[in-house]
């Protein structure tokens, strides 16, 4: 086997994309493209159906060459180059959001042609990467904002929210949710009518932990609509943004240790592992401690190790895990990496991200895959 | 000005190598190309005589078709796959770096053509990203590896090590060079006769601190090597291989801001400004907490922001940093960014790394860059 490789299974794909329309469906699916844009991806979910997330206006170049519809492109970047929302205007996107006054500003050449959706502030409660801080609009700044958006005539379409990336924690959906209330309701004091809810991606994977199933995210979030509902509070048309839910599960890395040391962090001695994938080459979301389900072609005793990548690069270390008794050549498989793996990929140190293949299989990883 | 663009002064790049080599006049330097791999920047390097310090074998593959003499490349990394070993020595690489008794176990079939060079594990003082951990064997493994190349009669070429990257301490290389010192003693008692000494990388430039000038670091380096020989330690072939301090002087990353926006960070509000060049697009290194001294194009009051860059990610962010009054495309000039910018970059979210962009300028920085 030629190592590195990523496997994609294609009918997993499929299968996540239907598990998320099932459990919502009457949403929008967006497909988060950025967790990994591979034509080969984007065209099993098209088939299907899916709308698709985009963050910059070179991801929708690249769509709408590949001939896809506008309709079914939204540009959920809060912060754009000026340019980018001039060209996607004239490419035909019409929902895009913000979550700044900068940002509302931008779009007062454009406001007869777009739909501009306001991204909310919301806690990130057990999700792995915090988005809140980067993106979202606190509260305090909303009257100001939606006070310029009236005097400006820019419409305010919709309200979106972010609940961090692979958030574990159904309950946060629910007091996001809440939030978007208080929202709209400033929002109708200043005769604005948002009427697209989005309630952003996050929706987390199986990564060795217990995590909440899709349905019992979409219980909250209907839950929490409904009372939204009671309070008059009603939206038209709903947008979901998974990108780690359909793309992670599909794939499995195939990774080969290509080297063993003896070191020593801190005065103790530690085995080291070296893989043909790391952090710059496919593996960087371990640098911000996500760990992946593994499994070894090795055997013999199981050794506790640190993995590392084959570059140069002190930074180019990943998490500690037990391993049977690794040796050169054997054969890692890492489960749930086909989302955030080959997008992050660079060329550092000259060393190739891993090569892709396409599988139609069916069925779990191993069950014997080692959890962290 | 289209920006990003990453601005490369060829006659920086010259300077920092006629400096590097008038401080170590009996030195290889050996340019390592992980730090930007442009060919433009190897041409001159190696029109003047270069070495070059290379990571993989996509490297010297690159190096062996532009035409570089296989004698003037190393092979550095200390944990290569095998495969990359036996296609070096038959493009004719004669002298790769190791620091375990598996890298070793490697180098047996092909022992008759290879100078391996053992890189220990020093001291990192001073440095900003500590290599030691992943890479130099600790003292304690020494025994058993030189025992193995005794009974193997594996050739133990020379000593190696690295003080980190961008090491602010000249003392460091003092306390690095003893250790070498042990090593070869106990080399010695092994029966092998090291020839070569590697000084590795870490020379630091200026980021907005005092920073030891190349030419005390020569000092004492030289001075270390001549305690060595009162010992009866003597080397025949030195190297030393500057990435960083060839490089990066080099580079003025111009970057346009494209949005502010209003931010509540741990219940403080606080203003961040969104540039078109990112941790994944070229200013990854900002992650792990280093600052470049930048001049804006603003004007107005100063105005405490905190940077980040234009994807969709929550850990796209920088550093915080003093700014004129900050406004939606204003410039954003980084200097000593043309080392580990490029070469980290990846097209995540479809944004571009920076275009590059080679003139032949003389001069330093503005002198009203702000040091962060």
């Amino acid at each position: 086997m030629n190592t590195p490789v990523l496997i994609m299974d294609r009918s997993k794909v499929l299968s996540n994309y239907r598990d998320m329309k099932s459990s919502f469906p009457d949403f929008h699916v967006a497909y988060a493209m950025k967790s990994n844009s591979d034509d080969s991806i984007l065209s099993i979910l098209l088939k299907e159906g899916s709308d698709i997330e985009t963050a910059s206006i070179a991801e929708i170049r690249h769509l709408i060459e590949i001939g896809v519809s506008p309709e079914k492109i939204i540009f959920s970047n809060p912060v754009k180059p000026e340019s980018a929302i001039r060209d996607a205007v004239e490419a035909g996107i019409r929902v895009m959001t913000f979550d700044s006054l900068a940002e509302a500003r931008k779009f007062i050449p454009y406001k007869d042609f777009i739909k501009p959706v306001f991204r909310i502030d919301v806690p990130n409660d057990g999700s792995l990467w915090v988005l809140s801080g980067k993106f979202g609009s606190p509260k305090r700044v909303w009257p100001t904002i939606f006070q310029f958006m009236e005097e400006n005539d820019i419409p305010l379409a919709g309200i979106t929210f972010h609940v961090g990336s692979q958030c574990e924690q159904a309950a946060t959906w629910g007091k996001a949710l809440e939030r978007v209330g208080e929202c709209a309701l400033l929002a109708k004091s200043y005769g604005l009518k948002p009427e697209i809810l989005n309630i952003g991606g996050g929706f987390p994977i199986f990564l060795g932990r217990e995590i909440p199933a899709i349905k019992d995210i979409a219980e909250v979030v209907y839950a929490s609509i409904e009372d939204l509902r009671r309070e008059g509070i009603v939206f038209e048309k709903f947008y979901a943004e998974p990108g780690r839910f359909i793309s992670g599960p599909a794939g499995t890395l195939c990774t080969r240790i290509i080297g063993i040391a003896d070191r020593d962090i801190k005065g103790q001695s530690e085995k080291w592992v070296f893989l043909d994938t790391g952090v710059f080459s496919g593996l960087m979301e371990t640098i911000d401690g996500i760990t992946y389900p593994l499994y070894s072609s090795g055997t013999g005793e199981p050794e506790k190790v640190m993995l590392c990548g084959p570059s140069c690069d002190g930074a180019d270390k990943m998490f500690r895990v037990v391993l049977p008794s690794p040796k050169v050549g054997d054969i890692i498989y890492m489960s749930g990496t086909g989302a955030y793996t080959m997008s992050y990929s660079s060329n550092f140190n000259g060393i190739e991200p891993p090569s892709v293949s396409f599988v139609d299989a069916t069925g779990n990883a191993p069950e014997n895959f080692i959890l962290n």
